[in-house]
């Protein structure tokens, strides 16, 4: 990966494809978004080399994640595309501290180009910061990076950093999950962040064809849901047992990380709807479908029977789809 | 960056480039370095969709950053290579966080590869395992991706992120540097993870060339010193007006960090020595050279003129450079 010699030899760093100034530009775009979630417990300024926060007191757990939004980013076109691989992705690292019981504290990004381009970053970034303000996260700080020879011509990622807290006695680590527990889905709104790289080689040709409300494009890019709003009260309850979040690896992969040993899933299929994006996404065997997209269902509750009727009730969206069971062996899911 | 029709229609994940059981074994690879790093602090298990850290307690500060190690990964050739820039990327952050007096809590990785290699994933991982495990951090999680439409053939990029905590009454923010405290410099091991862009491409052709006791190449991939050993004593005496890490941007765009508003740094380039790489750095203006490398300035520390013995004392490779000046108008360098 290190360039040839018939490359002119550069006499500066622009030269040589990082633009400092590009990059100057695109911390000032997004400033104001930025500081917009900074909310009182945000001790530091902008542009420090460390952000700081003042910590959540001692009975409190300090709950972390990190995550991208895969070759989703591929598919965006606009500054508004832009910004919703940047809510994406806060959705995503939401969704993951949530299995915790956690709600969102503090959020720090790293976005990285070809070639800088200050309008996008500034988009992505007002995506993110958006976000985080509607769910109570600072976004505290970040890298932007210009790396020609690392990523491909005009490509871009974007990486999420979350801490988030929760009361020690609230912690949520799958231990409550018991047989007989019943399984709640929580609809997804599409792919949300994972199986692109597969879903957009199949419909490679069709991307600008008319489908739904929009193009095929535009229900690829359909957000990632975040689901803190709509499980907030069920955690206050005390009445979860247990979170999935359906991501990489969909439902056999991720179901059985909150399964205490010796517990299995049995879901039924039949029990939810596929999103229409679905309906486009053909030729696959079952088994790297459900391993590969999460077929509809974006996080899974576990509860006990007695409380599904008033869970169900409070979440739109949300299915019935299948019971914690004793199983001999390896934690997995059946049924699929 | 979408594929065309002529790729051949994939029927798995795999066809499309991404293989989960590579991902897998990457995770069993890097599993006992990471599980090495974890302390009494460390609440959640491996494989949890977010890790779980003990709150420090309420007189304490979270201080944290995002960050890469630019495109210093595309000098990477073996296994000890990549474990290097796992250690860079570790000691990046903590130097980052320690500019505000804090120490290192845990750390989380980004990790994307055009094509995932699991025992280079693996190595990076140790290698970040290792300086963690050295500097009290524990690694508790992070997001491995393999993302062929985004990175260059045989690319990787790595982002890290970490959380430390200090006692608010010791958070560093700069309101204690002054005009007439003096700029200690703490010499750096070379580019450290700066200006790889343009080094790499001024030195393409001499890559294999023999420097010092290796090549060039192994020179360009000196390890980015960690200064919290050093540090520590220090701000635990409490001597440390203010501290600024020289990375992208270099002194002029980093030093200004630390100072006050109405504040300069006026510094003596002569009273430091240049490591050898920047030998064979040429044909470039002063004030790019500056912009660009950190020019054998790793950390400045500004203090007072009545401990500027004993600090100097007490820390190997270090420089008084300067002295802080009051100055009209933007906080900024002098004398470079």
């Amino acid at each position: 990966m290190t360039l040839g010699a018939e490359s002119p030899r550069p006499r500066s760093y622009a030269d040589a494809g990082v633009d400092i100034e590009a990059g100057e530009r695109a911390v000032a775009l997004m400033r104001p978004a930025v500081e917009a979630t900074f909310g009182h417990g945000v001790v530091s300024r902008l542009g420090a080399f460390g952000a700081a926060v003042r910590a959540p007191g001692a009975h409190e757990l300090l709950v972390s994640s990190a995550d991208g939004v895969g070759t989703k980013v591929c598919l965006v076109r606009t500054g508004e595309e832009a910004a919703g691989v940047g809510r994406d992705l806060v959705h995503h690292c939401i969704n993951d501290i949530l299995t915790c019981g956690a709600r969102p504290l503090f959020f720090l990004d790293y976005l990285a180009f070809a070639r800088l381009q200050p309008d996008r970053a500034a988009a992505i970034v007002s995506g993110m910061a958006a976000a985080c303000a509607a769910h109570g996260a600072a976004l505290v700080g970040g890298e932007t990076a210009e790396m020609p020879d690392v990523y491909r011509k005009d490509a871009f990622d974007v990486a999420g950093f979350i801490v988030g807290t929760v009361r020690d006695d609230r912690f949520l680590d799958g231990s409550l999950v018991r047989a007989g527990d019943v399984l709640i889905g929580l609809a997804s709104a599409g792919l949300h962040t994972n199986g692109y790289s597969l879903a957009r080689r199949l419909l490679a040709d069709r991307l600008e064809e008319r489908f739904g409300d929009g193009t095929v494009r535009a229900t690829l890019l359909a957000e990632h849901l975040c689901y803190l709003q709509a499980l907030a009260p069920q955690l206050e309850r005390g009445v979860v047992h247990g979170l999935a979040h359906i991501t990489g690896g969909g439902l056999p992969g991720n179901l059985p990380r909150m399964l205490p040993e010796g517990l299995a899933a049995r879901l039924d299929p039949r029990s939810w709807p596929l999103p229409p994006i679905f309906e486009l996404i053909s030729g696959l065997a079952t088994d790297e479908l459900y391993r590969t997209f999460n077929m509809g269902i974006g996080m899974v509750l576990a509860c006990g029977q007695d409380t599904v009727s008033s869970i169900l009730a409070a979440l739109p969206n949300a299915y019935r789809i299948g019971e914690v069971v004793g199983q001999e062996g390896e934690r997995r899911v059946l049924g699929l």
